[in-house]
């Protein structure tokens, strides 16, 4: 099969991001790479949503995990008869679907697809598991396709041999700009903010882009704005958590003040993904607040005395005017033209 | 001797910056603390400067330990004689003073005032180390008394209970700013950016602050701007390392971004310090770039791939229409207004 994670570098890799194979899902943990390059062994398909819950993958990675966890409890279920297998695999799309309450919606439809998969391979009598990972790939290979105009309209706004900011770990969106940026023969060089507390930044985005083979330099957070002064930096770009229909974009925290920055140098600043019709407006989103401990920490290591208070808002929202453009799947829009994303 | 450095917090204790007793200099070593309470003993006074080299104690510490290293140089050369001993002390004085080379003419004073005190004791035929370790006192309790009024100014801004955001590690400035709310009954609270890498922010500031029984949060450098929404900040404060006769601050990385958020959201930046003549416009200093290398470690963890660069700028540069004033030795003043201070 044909596949869409060639060229993306090695932890944008299925087999890497989680796989199944001998009856184990093996999934990367994000959690500490590159530093370590550890995986996350799963013989039970509660152990993938046991793993998901725990952030072992993020962004992009738990529909990878859930897909293959579905493609385990086929592999599990194999000696059971026919309805009460179907009734078992039900449960466990439920189970891998349901593993962090925010983006059940979003994992449905790849368990659910994988489910009817394993129906259908019954059905016809079929092998399963061979159906059912076949499928995984597939609907897999969908969500990267759908993606890849994306890349290729923040790409197409660098100019050649250009310089980019981004910060967090866009997972999908920034690997499908720098693959479009690589087919158009645009060598840029890649600037990323570490990204505290969990430096995702520094870890992961950095580690795509270097296994791209592109000029990567991390920052520490407090470094983007003077960095903009010292360096030729032409454009900014973030992923989005939400796209609200009015036009904020709510992303991993500092977002916000590096799109002040770029706004205060005039270095444009393109979000990707796409607004949300379930947030008419930004006052229907709730920002997160993870646990305080977290902006105390780095590595494992406490940072303050007892006593010190921490505060950590996993994200935060920059508003329409801070924005040049939003790359969506329908295409490049103004974030005051998002209404026109729905028609 | 009445001490100046009373109610200011266990870090910024003579004894504990740096103090000479029973014939060694003991450093608090500011690298790691609070994560461990460690000192480095000095039995020479080579190794106290290069103490200050290894950066064991810094921002105002090496006034401090240079002070006490002229004292341990007057215990190493009791047995000498009179002429020999001089000529050993004005070596130490000068291998104090220059064991980092920008701060070295703010250095002299101090090993020179001492110095002068121990010849005039020789003279005298006093006792030479006590003679030296009370005017070490005495010239940082003038220090801390010269620091003291514009820890008062910056005070007298802050509302009463209010809350202050501020980053790196101030020592004296922030130290006298935090007694001088106290003494006025000013119960504030202290938001402090960590300051990466070094997380001096989250180690030293928020120490210093704890200890001095003021309510401390800790967030990380990607979090102010975001922050200054969702809390209520009256004042952003820094210290400077420099203070160019034009109007503008350089200060410890991240400074500049915080003074961008702080402008987006109307919240006063103010800044401590004295312009200094050597600077009579910014484009006369040099801003240093320390080794990339630090920017992808945290608590000596590697956070990056091979191959993967960094980049650290030591300090940043804001303009002074981010800032709303400058609190000096002789009074608060506005950017534009710091030619009266030379008057």
């Amino acid at each position: 099969m044909q596949r869409a994670d060639a060229g993306l570098g090695f932890i944008m890799q299925y087999e890497n991001v989680a796989w199944f194979q001998d009856g184990k899902v093996r999934i990367l943990d994000r959690r500490i790479y590159p530093i370590r390059t550890e995986y996350v062994t799963c013989q039970k398909h509660e152990e993938v949503a046991q793993a998901i819950a725990d952030m072992v993958t993020q962004s992009g990675g738990p529909y990878t995990a859930a897909s293959m966890g579905m493609v385990l409890a086929c592999y599990e279920s194999e000696a059971m008869k026919e309805a009460d297998r179907l009734a078992y695999l039900k449960k466990a799309a439920y189970t891998l679907s349901h593993a962090r309450p925010t983006t059940s919606a979003k994992m449905e439809r790849f368990t659910g697809s994988i489910l009817n998969a394993a129906a259908k391979a019954m059905r016809e009598g079929g092998d399963v598991v061979d159906a059912a990972r076949e499928k995984a790939v597939q609907d897999l290979n969908d969500r990267y396709n759908r993606f890849e105009p994306v890349g290729e309209i923040i790409a197409s706004l660098i100019p050649k041999n250009g310089t980019i900011l981004t910060q967090c770990w866009a997972e999908t969106d920034i690997a499908m700009t720098l693959r479009a940026c690589r087919n158009q023969g645009n060598e840029i060089k890649v600037i990323c903010a570490e990204t505290r507390p969990y430096f995702q930044g520094a870890r992961l985005t950095a580690s795509c882009a270097r296994d791209m083979g592109f000029d990567v330099t991390v920052i520490c957070d407090n470094m983007p704005a003077y960095t903009m002064k010292m360096k030729k930096i032409d454009l900014f770009t973030s992923a989005a958590d939400v796209i609200s229909c009015d036009g904020y974009v709510v992303n991993k925290i500092g977002t916000f003040q590096i799109a002040l920055a770029a706004d205060y140098w005039g270095v444009p600043y393109y979000a990707t993904g796409n607004p949300n019709a379930a947030h008419p407006t930004i006052d229907t989103v709730t920002i997160e607040e993870r646990d305080p401990e977290l902006a105390l920490h780095a590595m494992d290591v406490k940072l303050t005395l007892e006593g010190v208070k921490g505060y950590y808002p996993a994200f935060d929202i920059t508003p329409p005017e801070l924005i040049t453009g939003i790359a969506t799947v329908k295409g490049l829009m103004k974030p005051d033209e998002l209404s026109g994303y729905f028609a």
